[in-house]
């Protein structure tokens, strides 16, 4: 197996990466994405974010991490963001998901970042498990609040 | 009062805020941040952050809104992360901190973004009620984990 950085013909991989991430969470009907806008945000002139695909030796493609640059002010430094980490149902177990965090790490350090983050649910005892396990440490102190749609326009008196 | 972008010539204007923020939070310790690598995270071929300056008539710099772009997959469209929003204490109370927010939120209108996020400390009751008056919701299924140091240079294997 490996972990190689997605290029614009993988698109179609990561669309179907992310629809199959989203039915697993239960959360299909979420996703509104299109694919042009995909294409545009991942692989336009100012691509939003990154994405690391996990392939079999044969090229098969088991999963993906999606991230992006965040930055900590106290740092003056980036960090990494890891927006999405997935690894379809039947190919788990086999170090897919770890390799994936791996290859995140040293880019992370290449990038000279202060470190990566990422969000857990909370009920999910496995991962938060696997995810202490590797030295993470909760920000807990901490809740994330989100402006959408009509009360965004609103404050934006659009 | 106005808004405007921050631009280089602004750097030793954030610094002071971002250091004046850090003391009213009690962190001043945290920040160990350098100006070349500020100016080069925010300023240079590829930034970083970009930041919001909120200043008086006469030019005097009351606060700063410092802002990425993150990205959600679901959506397929990029958000505005905001990490940092300050206001000199002695300046409070006159609009200086919704004016701020209002400009982001016209900045991910224009921009199509789905959404704006950021994190609140879960004792500061004030700024909770204020945001949630805007729209705001927690999100608060989910918590955010971190990597950094010895144990991230450990999983890059570093």
């Amino acid at each position: 197996m490996r972990i190689r950085p997605a290029v614009e013909s993988d698109l179609g991989t990561i669309e179907e990466l992310i629809r199959a991430l989203a039915e697993y969470e239960r959360m299909s009907g979420d996703v509104v994405m299109d694919s042009e806008r995909l294409r545009r945000s991942l692989f336009g002139d100012h691509p939003y974010a990154e994405v690391l695909i996990a392939e079999e030796d044969d090229g098969e493609p088991v999963g993906f991490a999606l991230f992006f640059h965040n930055f900590s002010t106290f740092l003056g430094r980036p960090g990494i963001y890891l927006e999405d980490l997935f690894v379809k149902p039947e190919q788990r177990g086999r170090g897919h998901g770890k390799a994936l965090l791996q290859r995140l790490a040293e880019i992370a350090v290449e990038r000279d970042c202060g470190g990566m983050e990422w969000a857990v649910l909370n009920w999910n005892e496995p991962s938060i498990g696997f995810y202490r396990s590797l030295g993470a440490r909760p920000n807990d102190e901490w809740t994330v609040y989100r402006l959408t749609g009509e009360a965004l326009e609103r404050l934006a008196g659009a």
